[in-house]
């Protein structure tokens, strides 16, 4: 197989690295074709992602992504160039509407989460976010002192993504939304609902408001098996969620849902800070790695190997910055390479 | 002075009492007159807030509100009568568009919040959410299976809310939005960069997105002390702050900034779950009644006393079901009117 590899910006080209050498230790017979995407291709080529890259990725059988943007290319200019383009291409010219983010806080991370053990012991939750429509695809524009952006939802695109959580689910799904507000939540709720009873009646379902799962998401994290939502309360909530891990660094996500490849990038950015200095966690971007295997290429086994790799790593103590240790990326990479053999 | 009493639905009306008990305690030239609001006014009158009852406020020194809502009243009909549209038409008629929502966790009940101790201790901080705009005033519609809402911001909307911000702030403001994606956002962005250059040099001012700061309040709420952010941002930070406390039950609200009266009420909803058996925590309710005293009648030593009398009642020891204890409303009631005499 034939992957699409898009290290980007900041410290993306140097995780990329790590999983490029974990998914070959598991796998003999992956290639890479590497591309610029981001800040790299705004300073190569004047945008964030060119035709051709998109032609390769469009003729790959999974992708994998570093991270895009930093402080090079910030700028409030409405209408300049800007890293984040390139994701938005990806995601819309891919139609990789389901964001797949797993949140399990790891036994020997406990420590590192913010919030109290005796709340996060056990959490294993799935936010399924929206990704192709809302507020993000809608139509935006600035004049005379006032602008504006559109949340539009379809009920196909309502229908396919409830799917996917259902699909995703053992037991409960947890639709969020605010329809005590928003048309496009009470066309989302209305959907949801029929989706449920007419095709997944023995799941359990409950709707919860989008300022509500922000407070239970700390107070009850255990309480989430499945939750399903909008573009833009997905991406809020799901950074949240994140955070009962203690770090971004060690989160995957896979965006599925295209008839072409799917997307594999860590939850964490480029990282500015502490970019070229190589002590940049590499579990997200090797976790990532995982999930192409699984989902990308449908190779349980090998996915389940780079897990578990990881967790062993872990389990001995290795730690990156982030966590609180002095570990360099190459050693956790090494250390996880190390259990895989 | 004349204050318009909205107790609303659900625990509403019992925590109004308290809070009623509590101001009468402290200032002894209060008149109180009652209207129906909410689902009670829909079950009465067919509408969530009468145009009689509309006046009233309008006609008030300050409004004392319960709690809109509850399971009776939730539907999901387009076109529906809902009891929030009580509390939109009273933003809307008022002019309220600043919503103040304190965080400062008591340190008597650091052990209630989910976080660890040392990520709470001393966090103090205020949320200033635009409370008129954005997606909830927005064009709305559903047509042929397609929904839509609108976020709009005009320049004078973002500067006033931005005045108010710096405004509350003694050293730092963090500004929320999704630059990266919204037209709202760069405008809001360049707008708050404005005010802030012309008229506030010697506050500091930071830039965050909405999902690093979903993230940033849990792992580090300590950092902020002025957060200035759109009604739905403004809607999910508020509620995901209010759980660092541990509880929703302690914390107040005030919406300010129209040319007639302000809104007071506590963060906390309805609780259809508990409403009638006497147990809501009252002390949300009451420090509104605090906040009515000190940004509706310019009453700071009343405010003063009442929020020293219920940190000395909670020191003591007495605690609702919601913070794990058995006490009553009216013991907690009576708790704090003891510490006031
Ligand atoms: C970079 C940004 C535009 C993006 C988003 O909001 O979708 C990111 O936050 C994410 O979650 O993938
Ligand atoms: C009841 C609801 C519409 C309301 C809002 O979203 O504004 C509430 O959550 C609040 O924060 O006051």
């Amino acid at each position: 197989p034939n992957i699409a590899l898009l290290p980007g910006d900041g410290i993306g080209p140097e995780v990329a690295v790590s999983a490029v050498a974990v998914l070959n230790a598991v796998a003999d017979d992956l290639t890479f074709e590497e591309h610029p995407a981001g800040g790299a291709a705004i300073d190569l080529h004047g945008t964030a992602l060119t035709d051709e890259a998109l032609a390769a990725v469009k003729a790959s059988d999974a992708v994998l992504l570093g991270a895009l943007g930093g402080p090079k290319w910030d700028t409030n200019e409405p209408g300049a160039v800007r890293p984040e383009q390139g994701l938005f291409k990806l995601r819309a010219e891919l139609g990789l509407y389901a964001n797949l983010r797993p949140i399990r806080p790891l036994p020997a991370l406990y420590d590192a989460s913010p919030l109290k053990r005796e709340l996060i012991e056990g959490v294993d939750m799935l936010i399924v976010r929206e990704l192709t429509g809302g507020l993000y695809y809608g139509e935006r524009g600035t004049k005379d002192g006032r602008a504006f952006d559109t949340m539009v939802y379809t009920v196909a695109e309502i229908e396919r993504i409830a799917r996917a959580g259902f699909n995703a689910a053992k037991s409960r799904v947890t639709s969020v939304d605010k329809a005590n507000v928003l048309d496009t939540s009470r066309l989302w709720r209305e959907v949801v609902t029929r989706i449920h009873a007419d095709e997944f009646p023995n799941i359990e379902l409950e709707h919860i408001l989008v300022d509500a799962a922000a407070m239970k998401l700390i107070a009850a994290p255990r309480h989430f098996e499945v939750i399903v939502t909008e573009n833009m309360f997905g991406d809020i909530l799901s950074d949240e969620a994140s955070m009962l891990t203690g770090s971004l660094g060690m989160l995957p996500t896979a965006s599925l849902g295209g008839t072409g490849p799917s997307l594999f990038e860590p939850v964490h950015g480029s990282a500015p800070d502490i970019t070229g200095k190589g002590i940049a966690n590499p579990i997200g971007m090797i976790l990532s790695g995982a999930l192409l295997l699984r989902h990308g290429l449908g190779r349980e086994a090998q996915a389940a190997a780079v897990e578990s790799a990881v967790d062993k790593a872990l389990e001995k103590g290795i730690r990156t910055g982030d966590l609180g240790g002095t570990a360099t990326t190459a050693e956790v990479t090494e250390a996880v390479l190390k259990e895989l053999t």
